[in-house]
């Protein structure tokens, strides 16, 4: 079975996170047929990422046992804001660093298949929109949570990018409750700074005292939120904050898009209770704009199955350029 | 020279607003030859709107002196929700009253020419796109502020209208100083309550006492900006809070859309006062999204614009239905 489905060929799809980095191969019918993950704690040079994608890559054709040549396409989802048509990695968090990364070509280079190169929470949405749960669906939102949030954004069935590849940052937007203050580089944005993980960590320390709680200062969202569920009241009051201002941000989304359908996706974005309570909120605002909020049904699988997806399309209709740029790291 | 333009046909553009409609005729090149415009105060009948717009549409071609059967198409912007493929108008604010209305039946089968409806302010970003001040740039967001607040978005050159054709609908959005109370239906936007020209009265109203400024108790929205200009410090203390408000706005949209420009109409929108102050705030805001504020180069005139070059589209693409299907008036 597994030989039927890469005898035309096979792809790999990656997805550079800040923890690790994901690989998965699969065959011309995107099926998923071995993975490979690595620590990437630590690793900032784009030099060494690449190596360790070409390490993966090996590790994968060992595996699946075929020829070199039947790699068709690699396609990886980068964490920061990506110039898909130039192959570059414009800017990512400071975690990483990267400015006017040449990833495609540093890729194409060292692996000598044609290579792709987008957003990873834009991979994720593609996934979400191709075989999970906005399957079908014209226009939605896919937002991410761990750390930070960003939006992958789908209009009239395609990745909506904008005129600077940054559409979709909406870890920055102001609702009411955010901070107004300006914003100095390198700070998290507004909505991050109450939704995202490090904002909901500080939070709970922030209010966080023996008399209020049993529960220890040092707790990261997810347990946060799991205690909320078991009725601790200082980590209900921080999940319903959470939950109202992220319900305020997918309002305002809704209402300028005009957009029916949110995907939530990410560790924190996935858990029940900020989903539940979200989704309450959400409906209790305004008759008229009544969007549906569901969890990703890929989760963390989701940016690896975009990453491949893109493959495929680039083994359609890609030739390798085998040309070398060089990089440009500041 | 107007007979060149008009050999070959000419077309009516209209615009249906809560106080006036407005009409001009076009030659085929564009160029706006004769109008036109009567009181709509206090109408609400679709079909006396109609009656209106035929009534103006044959004192054009008089004042033309050209032959009826040289009437190529008619488009007609409306205030409210628009299903630019059906033709219908899904809702207006309460003022009109609305709900699915067949305008563009109804127009076809009074006039006897090809129609097409959307909604004003889309109109008036249709034509800031082709010959205001956006022109030539791919991805804009034009802001409409009169009474009311709305926007038309152009996302890699085209309008975009949304799942159910109400992208846009700005007004709505929950910004940092807004009301989070849950929204009742026929209320106005959050935004709109502070940005709005009946908000900005509002606050006037609930701000003014005799010690506090000489002004007079009851003034309009671009009554109380001439006065901040003027130096009446209750009037900056109004304008700056709407300026701020509207900034907020701004930057979400910019951060959500990856948006570059924002063209700035409408009576309250178009005052100097109102934009320089939000420009400021927004050029403060974020190194790093520094998106361009500007006002509308055509005015009042946009609306009627972008319905002459929908009208020139139409006349190009669509041959007349004859159908009249019956209106459904709640």
């Amino acid at each position: 079975m597994m030989l039927q489905s890469v005898e035309t060929g096979c792809v790999v799809g990656a997805d550079i996170g800040g923890t690790n980095l994901r690989l998965a191969l699969a065959g011309m019918d995107g099926k998923i047929l071995f993975r490979w993950k690595v620590s990437t704690t630590g690793i900032r040079d784009p030099h060494i990422v690449v190596g360790l994608i070409h390490e993966g890559v090996e590790d994968l054709l060992r595996q699946s046992g075929l020829p070199r040549g039947l790699l068709r396409a690699v396609a990886v989802g980068a964490p920061g804001v990506t110039d898909v048509d130039a192959g570059v990695v414009i800017a990512t968090s400071y975690l990483m660093g990267w400015r006017d990364v040449p990833l495609r070509d540093l890729l194409e280079a060292r692996l000598g298949v044609p290579a792709a190169v987008d957003n990873d929470v834009n991979m994720a949405a593609i996934a979400e929109s191709q075989m999970g749960t906005a399957e079908g669906t014209r226009d939605f939102v896919f937002i991410a949570i761990g750390t930070g949030i960003g939006a992958g954004i789908v209009l009239n069935g395609r990745l909506f990018h904008g005129m600077n590849w940054s559409a979709g940052e909406i870890g920055y937007m102001l609702v009411p409750g955010t901070k107004v203050e300006p914003r100095e580089i390198g700070e998290p944005g507004a909505l991050e700074g109450i939704v995202g993980g490090e904002g909901i960590r500080a939070q709970w320390q922030s209010l966080w005292r023996e008399e209020v709680t049993p529960l220890p200062r040092d707790l990261v969202a997810t347990q946060i939120f799991d205690h909320a569920l078991a009725g601790d009241s200082l980590a209900q009051t921080i999940l319903n904050r959470c939950a109202q201002t992220l319900a305020f941000a997918i309002y305002n989304l809704s209402v300028v898009l005009n957009c029916p359908l949110f995907v939530l996706g990410g560790s924190i974005g996935m858990h029940p209770a900020l989903w539940k309570t979200t989704q309450e909120i959400v409906a209790q605002r305004d008759k008229r704009v009544q969007p549906t909020l569901v969890r990703s049904t890929l989760g963390p699988d989701a940016q690896v199955i975009g990453a491949i997806r893109l493959a495929l399309e680039t083994a359609g209709s890609r030739v390798l350029r085998g040309n070398n740029i060089p990089m440009r790291v500041p």
